[in-house]
């Protein structure tokens, strides 16, 4: 079964809003966008296809992001880049009971504050989601990057 | 309030006609998607953040708009670049009366006629159409540009 | 006439297919996209102004893009590299009887298996659907590339 015209509405706006949330520097609105039972996590494709283990960022529940951006907070008093998120259309891959299972294609640009901007990542959203009462919100967010990322480079979400 | 299914879906219609008109270099369709009284102005991330009031370019009514595109046409009787804008998904933000308020973010690539393209600007529209008879059209649009821009570079609008 | 909500809906949800299949290295879903009686080209927008006739890819009909296909799988036993397309919004130019026209603009990026991302070409797509029976198949799909592509670069397609 697919979700229907309002749902899949509903669901566009739920990724419209996480992307301009994390692009805005808004990342504690990000944090709300997901139920308190969730996962966040990116891994790269490469790892992925070959079976292997390795994920460059991992939150199984909903304080673990709280934690994460307060710590964000705290180490960069300033913004360092700007990011940018273009993200295409949802591909509806299942609605069981009130969960919705997507993808979407995204490009991650970042502007230094020099202005100068470059194609950071570029990858898929593998998500599920929850509709109920006319909200839906995040349950499970895999990251999966075709652009081979280093950990250490990952200051804000993807 | 937000608008519903039939508004949302004009007010993306309006955006595809938005980006397309300006990259098929149909400039004068483009200025038929503003109303009369209507604002477009550029301007970039920085300035907006740092509250400075520098802005790349600025028409504040439909003959502006014309103006500029009418001087385009005498100066560049050639094309000279390829423009190529790939929007995001609306994030709208209110209804009220007829109008709707929404934001989009864009990537924009100019191809040299050598065939080479690149990144030229990535940033966030802001918003404010006018939804009359089944029809949208545009009151104003702010182009926040997180790339760095020269108001030189700006021969056609983003 | 124009498409109404739910035709959009499923024309847009062709194009995320269409995107994702090809990005998911599954062509073989990708060709299921199609009618049995179809076109698929690649032509450069340098080619479509100066009217050109210059064609980098032409199948006209299903069985040609399945060999295409086939031929592909056999050549290449190992993904060289991985494909992202990020789609804009659809722009609906007619419909007639259960024949929609419309029009969207690509980003392709291209990651090298080392890791390496990196723009791939940008454009248009002009494309003819038939929907029946509330399922949207391929009749037509030219790709106008911004870009300039060298035909042996392009082993999977756009």
């Amino acid at each position: 079964m697919k979700p229907g015209l309002e749902e899949s509405a509903l669901l566009t706006a739920l990724m419209a809003e996480y992307a301009m949330a994390i692009d805005d520097n808004r990342l504690e609105d990000w944090v709300e966008l997901f139920d308190e039972a969730c996962e966040y996590k990116v891994v790269t494709r490469e790892n992925v296809e070959q079976g292997l283990p390795n994920v460059l960022m991992w939150c199984d529940n909903k304080n673990m992001l709280r934690d994460r951006v307060e710590s964000y907070r705290e180490v960069n008093l300033y913004n360092l880049h700007y990011d940018r998120h273009v993200l295409g259309p949802l591909r509806f891959l299942a609605k069981e009971g009130s969960t919705c299972t997507f993808e979407a294609s995204y490009s991650l640009f970042q502007t230094e504050l020099e202005g100068a901007s470059r194609l950071f990542s570029v990858g898929k959203y593998r998500i599920e989601a929850l509709i109920e009462n006319g909200a839906a919100r995040l349950k499970s967010v895999t990251v999966i990057a075709d652009t081979g990322l280093v950990p250490s480079l990952l200051a804000t979400p993807i």
